[in-house]
Formats: structure tokens, sequence, C-alpha cells
């Protein structure tokens, strides 16, 4: 199967149709037509296999976060995603592989009209680099340094889910029930992009990150970028009914804190604007919950039900631990 | 080292400052203001170890490289550039490396006015994927599809120079005088991005495209998706004096048509308008060389010094071949 072959599977997969595209897959380069007033917002993010999804992960998956990963970065900026770009290696042709990853890509695609622009597919280890490119209004995007000490600081779903879901897939979870087994698989493979909250946010949040590499690596950057610390209590982060169904109490927390994968929202928000903020997620659609608060000291210290500090195993993922 | 030093080097080799860029490398994603009027341009581009670059290049010029053939393809459509995001897998820290391939990187971003914007760095095997953002104004972008019979056939520079420097590094060439070795091995590790001579086409060229795959190859598509064939004469393909000094002339030929990595562009031309292309072309620094026409009849067609067609031993790169 021929390169353009594979060209022709993707572009048949390229998620929403957009008026703002002049041009798509097919010429050296897209062209775009950002609408005015709006900074564009870009960033890329790569997903190698063995590394960021487990070998034997669903195609579908692989397509999906690949996609879900970059937006979930515009979400943390309050962006609307617009348009996107996959480079694609892959070690040989595998027309049945690339069909349903960008069924999978394309699914996601259409749920966030997001439209697939371009691309490079090339030989490689399998490898899937997507550039996410959305829009907001100038000067209205929520960036990582405005955290100020008294600020409450909150998060988006549930945590630590991805992170059980790859210890399952890893053989060190078991005797799951299925249902059980699936949910947290499906965090894991299927991440959903808290688009909706991060637009919400805009006007509210003083800062906002996703997390990715876990909650205390992530919310350790917003700190350091503002300046500040946090504070996070044990007892009140957001745990699913999954997770607690597959972990002791001790260990479910272990992987909200520490866990990555998660791609919820991490955000702070000054006091006189909570109610605002738990109201504008709950009308995205996606519940907020106050799991700590912003310090002028440095650091992210995490605090137990009595209001002591507490060791974690972990502190996050390191890719070159 | 963790992450976040590597991320702090590249920081460091970021290229031009531009006034466009309102938030740089350091948060979930890059802020940009394109410019009113402008359509934005964007392309990505993947570069393997051991693919498309041999294994033992230097640093600098994996960096380079990984720009410059997107900023090859934004020429090909006569943008300008702007900005650029750079996902770098890594199969470990290795400091030294991403310093001298950030400094690669930056000295060709600097020539061209880029500004790295954003990025990722991950671990995996050796990869890097740019992607390149310009802009063009609102229907002025040179496109693959508007090639017509008639129409002269151009490309800028000297052909077949690249693959010649990859000959000689697998061991397939030698015997060669240093500075001859010294210029292929260049126009392999350094391609230089046509982008004046992009830009000095628009409004006279017809079609576009850069040689990243091989003349016949990258003139097919041209002629693919303009719904016509060409002809090339095999006596006028430009080849540089040091690939004439390596090599037969049947040898240099041959890697002047089905060679890739020239980074060159192709362009179609109108009869009336051929004056008007070389002299923008000359003005542009750039040598333009005419090669051949576009003809009604489909495929690309090699004639010899007596009009006769000739059947080459190669038609170009298959990344799955």
């Amino acid at each position: 199967m021929p390169e353009f072959d594979l060209i022709g599977t993707i572009r048949a997969r390229a998620g929403a149709q957009r008026p703002d595209v002049a041009l798509g897959i097919g010429d050296d380069a897209a062209l775009l037509e950002p609408a005015p007033g709006m900074q564009l917002v870009a960033c890329t993010d790569t997903l190698n296999a063995g590394v960021h999804f487990p070998r034997g992960t669903a195609p579908e998956a692989i397509g999906w976060k690949a996609l879900a990963v970059n937006l979930s970065d515009l979400a943390a900026m309050g962006a609307t995603p617009a348009w996107a770009l996959l480079a694609l290696s892959l070690p040989r042709d595998a027309a049945a592989f690339v069909a349903a990853m960008a069924e999978g890509f394309a699914r996601l695609a259409t749920q966030h009209g997001v439209t697939l622009v371009g691309g490079d597919t090339t030989r490689g280890p399998l490898a899937l680099t997507v550039t996410a490119l959305g829009q907001v209004p100038a000067g209205a995007a929520l960036l990582r340094g405005g955290a100020r000490a008294g600020d409450a600081v909150l998060v988006t779903g549930t945590l630590g889910d991805a992170a059980a879901g790859l210890a399952l897939v890893q053989g060190r979870l078991s005797a799951l029930a299925p249902a059980v087994a699936q949910v947290l698989r499906r965090r894991l493979d299927y991440p959903q992009p808290r688009v909706a909250a991060g637009l919400a946010l805009r006007g509210i949040a003083s800062a906002c990150i996703d997390l990715s590499d876990g909650l205390l690596a992530d919310l350790g950057h917003v700190c350091t970028r503002s300046g500040v610390g946090a504070e996070i209590d044990l007892e009140a982060l957001p745990l699913s009914a999954a997770l607690q169904a597959a972990l002791a109490p001790a260990d479910a927390r272990q992987l909200a804190l520490a866990g990555g994968d998660d791609y919820e929202l991490c955000c702070s928000v000054p006091p006189v604007r909570l109610d605002a903020a738990l109201a504008a997620l709950r009308a995205a659609g996606c519940a907020g919950h106050v799991i700590g608060r912003i310090t002028a000291d440095a650091g992210v210290r995490v605090l137990d039900a009595r209001g002591e500090p507490v060791t974690p195993a972990r502190r996050g993922y390191e890719h070159f631990a």
C-alpha cells in the first residue's frame, strides 16, 4: 500500500467540515482563515508506542488519544479548538490500523468541531504527533502564571482512573469486576478533553493547566510559574466509584496525586469567584471540586484529614527518570 | 537531567523575536497574533533517525533540517514563515545533543524570522516533528493544482546533490575530492528552504511544489492534482559542479530525476510569464531553470537530447516500498 493511499484513508476521516478551511489535506500545506480579533492558540504533543500508550492499545484509542491530549492543552488555555495536523510514523504499511486509528481521531475531532487539515505519513517506529490549533479572544486565555495566595484550587472530574487503567493493563491490578475494569481502561484509552470546562473558566479562573503528568507535578508547574505554592487536602481529592472499587483508599489517593493521563483541568480561583466557577463548571457538564488552596510559600504540600503534612510515595511522571 | 532543563535549553534557542508572539514556550499552548487579511499556512513533517537522516548526522544538522523541510513546504505555498513548534522524542536525556540540535534549529529560524513558540519533549526513539506556521495574503498562495498544458516547468537551484550526499554517507560513493564531498554532504545535511523564491513566484507560477521525494515523484503530484502531464528534458536538468565531479553524467541525471531531499522548488509557469519568473527568481537570489513543459497527456515522461522517451531506473522515494 503506497503512501498516497494512506493519505486518502486519513483524508476520508478528517472530522468536522469548517468554512474557515480554505485548503485542507493534499497540498504542501493547509490554508486556514483565523477569525478577526482572535489569538491563535497552538500546541503539539507526541504519543510514542510503549511510552504514551501500552502496546496492544486499540488503534481507535490511539487516534482518539493523540488528538485528545492536544485538545486538552487547548482546553487548559480556554481556547476553542479549530484545526489539527497529524504526523504519523508507521513501522510498515498497515491499512487496517490506519483506518481504525483515523476513525478514532475523527470521532473526537467531530465532537469538537475540529478539522484535520494536514500532516505527514512516514516510515519509523509507531508514533503520532498532533498539532492542535484553536482560537481565543485576545487577552482572554487562561495562563499558568496567574495563581495568587488565597485562591482555591479546583479540579474537574475525578483523578487517578487512567493510572489505575494503566496498572490494570500492566497486570499490577487484578480481580476487578469487569465493569470496573472497563471504566478504568476507558479513562486511559479515551480521555475526554475538558474543552467546555476551559471555556467556562474564562474570566473566572486565575490560572489553569491540564493534568497530564499527575496533579502534584502539574499543579507544581502552575505554582512555579505563578511564584506561589499550594496545599492539597488529601481527603478532598475526587475519586470515581470505579477507582474506589478497585483500590484501597490510600492507593487510590496516591494515583489521584501522582498518576498521569487524567486530562482533567486544574485551576486556581479567587475566593470571590469560587461560586461562579462551580456554577460555570456545572453548566458546562463537568463537575468541579475544591481540593486545596494556593499559598504564599513555594512548593506543593499534601495535608491529611487533620491538616498534617503527608509525603506522597511518588510525585509524578518524569519523562527521563 | 529532568525534562524541564531540556525545555530551558531549547527555549534559550528559540530563533527570532517576533512582536506577534503573545506567549511562547512555557504554558499549555502558545498564543499568536495572525496578521489581518492573511491566511494561515500550516504544515508538519517528521524526521526519524535512520530514515530521514543517517545515524551519525551532526546534531546541528538534525535541528536545522527538521525546520528546513517544513519551511520548504511553506516556501512551496509562497508563504512567509512566522512560527514553529517542535516535538522532540529522545531515547535518553542528552543535554549536549539537545543544545547542539537546538542551535542548528535556531540558526535557520533566525535567518527566516521564525520563532519557536512551543513543543513537546518526550522519551522515545529519536525523532523530530516540526510544525511550521506562516502567512500568505488571502488568495495568493501557490497551489499544486494550477498547472496547464503548455506551461513551462522550472526548478530552482541544482538537483541530485543531496542524494549524492546520502550515497556518500552510505559508502556507495568514494574517492571524491574532499571539497566535492563536503558540498554534497552539506546539501544533504543543511538544505536551504527556498522561501524567497516562493515569495517571488506569487502571481507568476501557475502551480508549485517543493522537491522532497524526487523530481519525478513530486512533479507527478502536481500533474495528478492539475489533471495534466509533463515532459522533462534530461539534458536540461541543472547539475552542480560538485555532482558532475562526483558522478558520470547518466548517474548524475538519475539522481536529479529521482533522488530525494533536494528541497528546491518545482513550478509551472505560463509562457507569457516565463521571463518574469526567471527575472523574479534571479532577483530572489535563486536561479531558475526551465527543464520541460506541461502536457495534456497524463504522466511524467523523460526525453533525451533527441526528444526520445527514456525510462528512468527509479522514479522516486516510496516511504513504504
